[in-house]
């Protein structure tokens, strides 16, 4: 192993920085390094949207699920997947954009991924922390009209930058058997591994927590997979211009 | 700027490879360090099925539009968003799983992208070289029956891997201020920049092709967007258990 997989495997989620800001130059060069991620067919469909203005740097973490970090992070990003700027290229041509295609939802979804998760790299390359926000979705239509996205836009999820004030431990995954498969799908074998798993993630949560979070892995997603997953998804982003077809 | 961002900022995918075999222990420790991504409220959502059988990746290499590098490169690998894995472990607890959720499959679908870029990364760091397949969704119908993907499970990708055979320059990327926005989205000045990065676009096309590839961004872009984009995916996805609500 060198150096770059021993940071890509010493990853775990900071969620608590020291005041020390981060240097508008230095997240720049994390931002295009970011850009240097594959592209889909070359769509560069991410764009970032750096949150300063602390009344919405409140409203999002409130929004977010009351997630102090949102607030309190030295950085805070929402990274959009963004077709708004496609349109403008169609228009510089006098073209007619064909959107609402699920694959361009894929693409343009997928390519702000690959994009975060460069930025991520880049930032903990140098010392910096960052934990991926999912909760911005939790009230995705007032984060659009806060960050006032264009239709063919959404917010696909937050990042909070810093340097770290917590040393939390490397949450240990899947064992490779059930993520790796050769040649072809099998799941024959996944549940008694799992079951094995959830004796390592159980003790792992005892360990982190003093005792007091008591669950394996399989308890955890089946409880979350119980309830209704954010049940507004689908009509607001038809009301952006996504997944009509 | 430190090796791991001169690393990330030098990527280029790679369609041809040597014939040096990958170990299958260093595939395995760049899938590992997938793994260590962040992933969505720890749902862990990726699957990897690496293809070996050659009958199927000719039928791959085929199906994403004869790319041959599918069939040549050392290394075949398809990233699947998989849900089915969280049906299991609601069945291990007599638990009932809602899904078919739009939220859902954006977790899922993320989990997998930044999965695949600390694949990526990871293989490059070895001096592997990468390309992204987004073709296998020319027929997502035909490559999840050959790999064997139950319900809730959808090939998002294929990725080859191998040592490098060329050595194509950086292709560069839209201006910083495009992709990164303060505080609220404006794309006020966007058609004046995209317009002369076309520019550097039209001149990095000419000099790779010898002149012969004459075009700029946003030509290509609104080339692109006059065309249908894969109008079976929404229809397939949900025959697989997904974007329902």
């Amino acid at each position: 192993m060198n150096q770059v997989i021993d940071l890509l495997q010493a990853h775990r989620s900071i969620r608590k920085f020291t005041e020390t800001p981060v240097q508008q130059e230095l997240l720049n060069t994390c931002i295009a390094a970011g850009q240097s991620a594959a592209t889909s067919s070359f769509i560069q469909a991410c764009t970032v949207i750096q949150v300063n203005d602390s009344n919405n740097r409140n409203a999002l973490s409130e929004w977010a699920g009351n997630q102090q970090y949102v607030k309190a992070a030295p950085v805070f990003l929402v990274f959009c997947a963004d077709m708004n700027r496609h349109k403008l290229s169609c228009e510089m041509h006098q073209a007619e954009m064909l959107s609402g295609f699920t694959e361009q939802f894929i693409t343009a979804t997928v390519d702000c991924a690959l994009f975060a998760q460069n930025v991520a790299i880049a930032a903990e390359s140098e010392g910096l922390g960052v934990v991926y926000i999912g909760g911005i979705r939790n009230k995705i239509d007032l984060v659009s009209q806060a960050l006032e996205l264009p239709d063919l836009t959404y917010p696909v999820f937050g990042m909070c930058i810093g340097y770290p004030d917590q040393d939390p431990e490397v949450k240990p995954r899947l064992p490779l058997e059930v993520v790796l498969k050769q040649d072809k799908y099998s799941d024959k074998n996944d549940a008694d591994i799992i079951a094995e798993y959830d004796k390592t993630i159980k003790a792992y949560y005892q360990s982190r927590t003093g005792g007091q979070k008591d669950m394996t892995w399989s308890e955890q997603i089946s409880g979350m997979l119980q309830k209704e997953a954010r049940p507004h998804m689908l009509s607001f982003l038809k009301s952006r211009g996504f997944l009509h077809k």
